[in-house]
């Protein structure tokens, strides 16, 4: 008689051997201790940036029942309280750090330091992403509404955790940074490093697939479509053979510029100003401004074939 | 001493200041006033359209222990619960609406309306995505049965959203659609415009990175891969550089077409029924029945090196 | 006066009975019984997994605080909650195919047998996703730390979910493995179906709309970017014209190989040790060890235009 | 430098050692072996009997927006969903007793009995609560409404816990019974033992402190106060010094009776119809119908101290 | 062969019909109509009283890790909240009256009107409650300090719900009112009805069996122990045999008087400023100020028996 | 039009200015500083307490699917997480009381010696609570097993969080005690004070309206019914004024005591062993061992009334 599951025998206490011999070489080859220090939380940071949409548009992405006399007070305690968290995520990834390098600065001041100089940004991060919808709005035909983009339009999810990791990565929290990147990665297929910079009015339609390197630059009133690449030509090792970190490697996109689906731009060239880049456009050397880009040829072959396959 | 964290002085008393500021000049540039309507909510809609999927699907997406006896009111229970939280969000959509184009109609009976005639397409709806997982299951030879489809396959999911989107969207409700749609496009890398008409028996195979825009027509049969795109060409604008909106401008797809993956095809063009299009294909023409489109050549050149790199 | 919604009249009566009509029409189109056997659950799935990733890397992805006392308990703990879960995921795909094939194994204990074999695959799988992370950091400039990468990058999410949906695949429940690698899928946009054997040191950058297919064979050390595809060139057909299921269709990618974003590779052919097939290739021929491929051309044309569009 | 609790060395692995033994020493001790079965659980018969509560009285206590063409559907569902949970407990219950008894009885069918002949019973059971709430609303000047009384008054629910677990008593499972008597228990001071007989028109007012013993027989239209016990004035010991477990040992209380708060009834006395026991009166012996029972004097003294203690 | 539970068959179709039955013969007989008007919910005022006490006492009660910046942004953004959700349980119950008196008033200003006086009340409830903690603690020799008795102590539990629910009832909400005083008596065990009017520094020790009548009048600096009433001797009815409901009919009890455990206290009597009524006393008489009232002799009798039972 | 209420106007900011103004002055008239430091959390002392009986009793009160191969993981497992949680609260308790007398005493270390005595006390504790069971078992006629007196009783429930709460308060956290005693207090109306000693073997009947005060000594084998009072008989004051507190004010109950319902036992007297003391007693002196104590006399009136009220 069975109302229940009853099997077993797993070998648990094998299994718990094991994987523990495993964690103790890896540590040791690693040369590291025990107890690795915490790391910044994914769990944690995607209500934190869930919040920071909220404080910066709270008629659209706040509680939903405000009204002129509780607005203040919900962005003031949405605020304080986020900040707090936000302030412990970025000690987490100072004292990890300063564990791996062997230094035990104090981490609590500087990463206090680092959330007030953030929140300083607020202000600034908010009109960014206003010109980001307005020039959403205005890039698509299919768009009725500045409400309806900031509520539907992928790219605007990915344009809000851009603006927001960008000034963590920037304050010297790249960790914190990156982890809130890849949550607008996973939401939207937008892969957006926190490093790069992007001037105001910036619009990504569709998105899926797009990738935009950590040393790119882009100016004001770009426009990009789903699979573009903004990418690094090759990477450089040194003579170790290590790969050389952060140097600039990725394009310069200047003002105006459009670059239609699935073009991949490579290395650090200049695409002038107004240029449009063309769909499935393969671009490894810079082009000067006003440039109109495209794929060279109809490379297809059609054969009538009445219909079989 | 300290068990916790008291970090502080982030200056709310200044932030909440300036970005009411920031509110209140965004909504007199859009001559707006303070309380705009509240938009319908990704939040609601999410769990509204995973109803929908059970109500139509009750044995494999429905409650985990259903049967004969309970089915039934399962079904009714969950349609009354959902029906009337889609009135609320079809109703929200209207007022907004409403209030933007400064008209005051009542919104609750035409929102009810449409709820009502949504209700109606229910079967129909149920015998399309049948269709759907049939197509996908005949097309895919790594799929064992018609079960795993509909539980695994991103296809389905992306059609039993589009299915349903594409109903509201023709009723009236296109914003409540749309954020349906991108529901799908989150969770899939599938982004269908709701607006687009879409035959039985389609079947989308992994599917991330596919674009299908407002204005296309699919036949039955096709079937289309990975990141191909249905797109547009060019946006017309008119006599002030403002775009055109709602005009054709996305391909016709025949009856039996099959796109393979990375295709990009622009345009008000017509695939004719039954053409195969080939990977990579870059199509801005339409191309008669019967076409095999492929690329011209093999454009790759291939070195031997040797190994090194 | 009204407080609430009173809308109604939604005629779920006649719904109910029409969704039921549908609902025994379909069963009995595919000779099927009333109560179809229950399917494994994405729902269920997904936190078993997350788990896995805890007992694996307790440190990083377990319990926010453990330390040397509790850290043994925490793994043998979840491991035995969640092989009982998974052994109850593995019986109800057994008896789901059973009833399918009219046989009436008992499954219990042949689930029973698959859980504890897989079971003990988990330290293998743990070195195997080890090397994965010491092959992103080795192979992406802005890597800063290995744990970094385990938290942070998608590349991972995929291995882990890949190596955990193969062993199952390998071990006779291959649906179960579906749902884990779809599971993957809708958060990464790497879609690997559990089929492909993978060696160790596979890195994954970016990954947005890779595709990997059920019989690709891959070797050690390769790596991939954004939209790849290891696909099939075409599928067979039986002489009933049905397709020909679970022959060798995909690739075999040997050791050291490299493959830029957006290359396309199809069909059962060899990408030869230490090959490296350039950004956007198009590939159905095998290529001996040591090839550089790339596209022949520069395929683009520029036109200065002096800034308007 | 400590942002987290580093805190341990609590002995975890002698404790557990300690705490196994002790197991197996009380299990060995009550000759039992190491798995006992699973007992109903306290968890899952909560949410049981609030939803039996919202198939009752749905307009009142089920979902809050039902309206007429829905409510049926919310009612099977409901049942059909809580009457299989139920069926589980009941399971649970007789397996115990069967492998207590050493049996091993088949108990799905008998569960699936009691559970059925239970279900049978709710129209009744609604009509009792129903004679509960009138009686209740017409005793108390305080009450407002009848729904004021469902909503608020402890004794009603109590008087729902009692009505239901008095059926599960008497059809074979008193565990389950007792658990859902201790809910209310927990939830009002009001212990009604399962066992107890209670007749319609029932009213407990205010109800903290209330015990009723397991044979205690009450009649039609009794009310009782706080703090009233009807309990047994002795227990019975066999021969070997045992408890007699089962005999009749406690009052019964005949129509229309009123008992006081605080007021003392013990043993198988009988309280005859229509007699008022008055507040904190010690009652062991029976009294004839029309009784009025009152303590015999005003035993207080007064005396006037001038505001001193 | 069987994973789960398969049984059924529990009637659902005819339940669902009898209980139907039931509920309109049971509207009939009300001469109500079908869709009765909702109530105020247990449900939702359970977190409305929480956050008032959050907002009383935000250092305490409030959000774990308040500060100075962030406090009163954490007090207004809580008082808009609950506010709003007050308001609609107010209205609820006015248009619950309004529907039962045959009236449709409108009932949103109204309800605003109650909310908004309400509101004005809190700082007076704080001072209220500041007294009962300060007299807990004076008068308790166990408390160590006032902050333990804020947190603890069921006596602060039900003054916090009493002070609440009085103002409502008496800005006429009693129904909102008397769901608030049965949250704190199945908390605390302690049921003071809404009506009750209590001065300042009131202080119920222990608590459990405590009853306070609608019309009981409570002077400053009263003390109660456990198991106390102060009740209604008994009630009127009028020329038709039914209650009358509404006049004073509980006892008065003047400034520092102290109540001793199970003291029952019954009718319109007034006990006098200062007087102490001992434990287990039974009083229907009133007494002059300075009286200290106990039970006249010592009833109980002692054998010395030897050991045995 | 309305959909959703927009009342308002509550006039928050003067009251979120009142409130704080009452703040400022509280802790001013207390002379306490700003910012309070925390107290221990019943929302977090109540799963802890949950968590340790889910450790003593494994197969009963802990996971549901237990079986050999995990018990000790889980039982390892939840106690190192419990210890870690109970070790920040009664931090929090001990660095509340060094603030408030002025010191400044490092308080973690202290709090791990607190947390680690406790943690080998739990063998104890769980022999402890055995007996009680077995106590519960043999004294009450209704009771059918141990395992539904573990599960149903509330004297157990009360028993388990006194064994746990007098261990801390005799360690020195005699607030985090007092927290698990109102807990239980809350759940079964039983109120026993952390300090008071009980020996093995300890039954509470029913149990609402139990008080057991702070210096009670109770023996073994003691049987207690509900509305049992061991209290204080007055309260001593100092010169002053002052309450004494801490003093021996409570009875000592010797051992196999039977005190039945109701009655009231005051003062530091002794119950001689073996004593029965009957329902209602009042009693305020010692009694020798195998006293008999009862009502002098059936103190009711009967009266034959013929039915009439």
């Amino acid at each position: 008689m069975s109302l229940s599951d009853t099997a077993g025998g797993w070998g648990i206490d094998a299994l718990v051997a094991e994987l523990r011999d495993l964690r103790v070489k890896s540590l040791e080859h690693r040369q590291r201790r025990e107890h690795p220090p915490k790391l910044p939380s994914r769990r944690i940071l995607g209500p934190i940036v869930d919040n920071l949409g909220a404080v910066l548009f709270p008629n659209r992405l706040g509680q939903e029942d405000l009204n002129d006399e509780g607005i203040d007070y919900f962005v003031g305690q949405t605020l304080d309280s986020l900040l707090r968290q936000l302030h412990r995520q970025v000690a987490l990834e100072l004292r990890f750090v300063a564990e791996q390098n062997g230094t035990s600065t104090e981490v609590k001041h500087q990463a206090a330091e680092i959330t007030r100089e953030f929140a300083k940004q607020l202000p600034k991060i908010r009109l960014l992403i206003d010109s980001d919808i307005q020039a959403a709005f205005e890039g698509d035909p299919a768009a009725r509404s500045s409400d309806e983009v900031l509520v539907c339009y992928p790219g605007i999810t990915a344009a809000i955790h851009h603006r927001v990791a960008h000034e963590l990565y920037r304050l010297g929290a790249p960790l914190v940074a990156r982890v809130i990147a890849e949550l607008a990665h996973s939401a939207t297929g937008i892969d957006i490093h926190p490093g790069a910079q992007i001037a105001d009015s910036f619009f990504i339609d569709h998105g899926t697939g797009v990738v935009i390197g950590e040393t790119a630059v882009i100016g004001s009133r770009v426009r990009v479509y789903q699979a573009v690449t903004l990418g690094a030509k090759r990477f450089e090792k040194d003579d170790n053979g290590m790969l050389v970190k952060g140097n600039a490697r990725h394009p310069i996109v200047e003002d105006d510029v459009v670059i239609y689906a699935g073009a991949t731009i490579l290395g650090r060239i200049t695409i002038g100003k107004g240029s449009i880049i063309g769909g499935n456009v393969w671009l490894t050397h810079s082009v000067p401004p006003g440039s109109h880009v495209s794929q060279g040829q109809n490379r297809t072959e059609v054969f009538a074939t009445g219909g079989g396959i």
